[in-house]
């Protein structure tokens, strides 16, 4: 299939394998969750809800199995149904949300050694990224509230976006919407 | 803080680090992206727009960096901007997207040994999910498309949630918000 320079870039001309005709099946479906493992549901809970202003959407605990999973969110937990079980259907309702899986004890294993973020070999999943109203705003409360950072702002190439460290190290990355397309209008 | 069996399970009572009272900085906040790297965009592009039903909202190129960045989602692009930098900053301004790193050259190196996805050692992420409207449904036509399963619906302790593979290897949660209530009840 020839690239076409007059098609937008985004068509499958210009994109080698990619269906725009989507198949009914599919349809309704959305991005839900994205899980990653974390070493202390404390430091996490605090971390995300304080620093980044998510809510506890659902928690749900397997003691067979001896872990819990925290689904945070940036839904209004006001419209929660009451009902445990009907609040695990309104979570698993939302799009976009973070699954936290705490795997019961790690969080006082001294032989505990981490989990790995995958952006050092053997590398896979990058970061989450959260937009923000303002990139240099949030990264100068971040900074006042120790967050540990990857890149600022102002760092590298592609100054006006930032990355920082959740309390596991996994990176997430901060961009607003003012200022993300001149940072990325070379590329687009 | 004493844990208070009249207060829901995830109020801040039973959830220590948990705050509720968020910082007005944060509002408007969103997780908007999920990036992991791939290592052939025709194959991936395939995968998630055939077979899950998502669009190509925006791709940036990083010739200099020998990368380019592939943004899916479940948006309807008929929306989107015609020009190139305002659809970057539609694409930024949508929640729940899937950002596809790919760096230039894996999808042809005899060398490459392909990315990581977090379930074995070392471990960290975990996964995406996707609510369909049927998980049942769903995973025969996955299984006619022949897409590989961790995890039937039927298999395991959790029956009626999936775990599928994408091409790399990341796995992919499946459930339905018609027995997910039943399958977590007793976590809930």
């Amino acid at each position: 299939m020839a690239a076409s320079s007059s098609d937008p870039k985004e068509s499958p001309s210009n994109n080698p394998g990619l269906h725009t005709e989507l198949d009914d099946a599919t349809k309704g479906y959305f991005l839900q969750q994205t899980m990653f493992r974390v070493k202390d549901p404390k430091v996490s809970l605090d971390f995300y809800s304080r620093v980044l202003g998510m809510s506890l959407l659902k928690r749900l605990d397997f003691p067979d199995m001896k872990f819990s999973l925290y689904f945070l969110g940036y839904e209004n937990t006001a419209s929660a149904p009451s009902d445990p079980t009907e609040r695990t259907v309104w979570t698993f309702g939302q799009k976009a949300t973070l699954e936290l899986t705490h795997n019961w004890g790690t969080e006082s294993d001294p032989e505990f050694k981490g989990y790995h973020n995958g952006n050092s070999e053997p590398r896979g999943f990058g970061h989450i990224g959260i937009t923000v109203d303002d990139t240099y705003k949030a990264c100068e409360r971040f900074e006042r509230l120790g967050v540990e950072f990857v890149q600022r702002p102002d760092d590298g190439k592609m100054t006006g976006i930032a990355f920082i460290k959740d309390p596991d190290g996994y990176w997430i990355e901060i961009f607003d919407l003012k200022t993300i397309g001149g940072v990325a209008s070379a590329a687009a």
